[in-house]
């Protein structure tokens, strides 16, 4: 009988799981069992620990609800998420990049005019952020919707408020005929992960900065193109190249330039000064995967 | 500056992990992104899978709470708390072997005189497990505890049932001065692993069989010795070579041998049939790990 000792273990392990259906699936359990026991073989990972670990998935677990996934601030904080995102959005050169969704995108945000404030009157500095929605062919793309979303000037998501009636710092935009668009916001901060959970104690343990920095988030996915979810990112804001999920891009780093009272670049006016961030949005062509 | 991309991100991982304290975490973070990184590299993870893992894990660790642990569970059909079993277990030849603790040990168990039934009445068949306890030198063991525990005659643990007041099928028996011990109790039945949560969903992709071969669980922790966990495996019981969390080795299968009302084997007698097993615990001399 093909009792279980030390060395047969996995291959016993992994004969039974490429019986799973679909195929894909036997093929990632396979590839899983696989490298769970080299894990396990390579650190010779101790019942002790074993048990340590056990108690700090099952406690990972229990913390994530509705609002808030620590499987996916895990995953965030181990480069995965980067990973995956840099796996499965391999666009061409002059594409702008893509980088992670991150736990706090809410869908059906309403849709906002051309320059209309999305920050609706939420305290901070005005932010002006201005550029095109085109092709890689330089072409633009009329109508392309850009799902805008950030952290209010305390580092804040609508997400992480307890009660929250209207949008709050998230609304749709929609590029013009020329693939221009105009986003009105204020100033985003960079913020903290959640630290009072699993990911947190254990981030503890370390010397990582456990910070982002401030950045706005775009999700653009229109037809005949590859969606692009991305951030920008303030130039010389803090934790730059320290971002705790390994987000920040050269090409995503934009200044934030101070502009005096008077016009903005949506052709209106304002009397207090603002910020003005410019970047063109260049999607790939669809991407077979 | 070292912003990331696909060919830096699993490197800018483990030097950030390579801080954690004390070193041997450090030691087992950088190895798990290392594994972690090259399982989604080698599978090609997309971000639906990546999205369908994140849930999992969560549904996970929400249906874990002191009674039932899922994620020990999943452990076990990887395969991953046998091989855990006997990276950390590796006996001489001569010494028994250890299997899986499993999730139903309950500390405390009260303590049993030689031969008293530990079964208290429950419905099954009556069963003598007798041998004794010795050293790989072959001598005794005198006072060694056997911390036992077992499924009831239709499959259900204590561990499983939401109110029990005194212990069940359970209790803590005390070699005697020349290592012999005497177990009574009655035969218990194989069992499915719960099926009703993620891992069971997980199982049902596949052909593996989800079932559990009928066994006893023993503990035996004496100072100067090895601590031994593991099981005794009823000879030709249903699911030996199929066992779902790869529990099985030969050394531990014995007959339950039927024996006629009349004498029992710890010089006493019963008036309906009865099941014997004999088995000789060896524990080995404690290992440094």
């Amino acid at each position: 009988m093909a009792f279980v000792n030390e060395d047969n273990i996995t291959d016993l392990a992994v004969r039974r799981w490429a019986t799973a259906h679909p195929d894909r699936l036997a093929e990632l359990m396979t590839a899983l069992v696989r490298h769970v026991h080299e894990f396990a073989r390579e650190v010779g990972l101790t019942e002790q620990e074993w048990a340590a670990a056990m108690e700090w998935l099952a406690a990972t677990g229990r913390i994530s609800d509705d609002k808030r996934q620590e499987f996916i601030l895990c995953s965030d904080v181990l480069g995965l998420s980067t990973l995956v995102v840099q796996l499965n959005n391999r666009f061409s050169e002059q594409a702008t990049p893509a980088t992670v969704l991150g736990p706090f995108h809410i869908e059906g945000s309403p849709e906002a005019e051309f320059g209309q404030d999305m920050s609706d009157g939420l305290p901070g500095t005005p932010l002006f952020i201005t550029g095109t929605v085109t092709g890689t062919d330089g072409k633009p793309v009329p109508g392309a919707v850009l799902d805008v979303w950030q952290a209010d000037a305390e580092g804040t998501y609508e997400a992480q408020l307890p009660e929250v009636d209207e949008a709050r710092l998230r609304a749709k935009y929609r590029a013009r005929d020329d693939g221009s668009y105009c986003v009105r916001t204020i100033a985003p901060l960079g913020y903290s992960i959640p630290m009072d959970g699993p990911v947190g104690e254990l981030i503890g343990t370390t010397e990582i900065s456990h910070f982002r920095p401030a950045h706005v988030h775009f999700l653009i996915d229109e037809p005949g193109y590859a969606r692009l979810i991305t951030h920008l990112f303030q130039q010389g804001a803090d934790y730059l190249d320290t971002d705790v999920v390994f987000g920040t891009k050269d090409a995503l780093v934009v200044p934030f330039v101070e502009k005096q009272p008077g016009e903005t670049p949506d052709g209106g006016s304002i009397d207090v000064p603002y910020l003005h961030a410019e970047f063109d949005f260049v999607l790939d062509g669809e991407v077979s995967t």
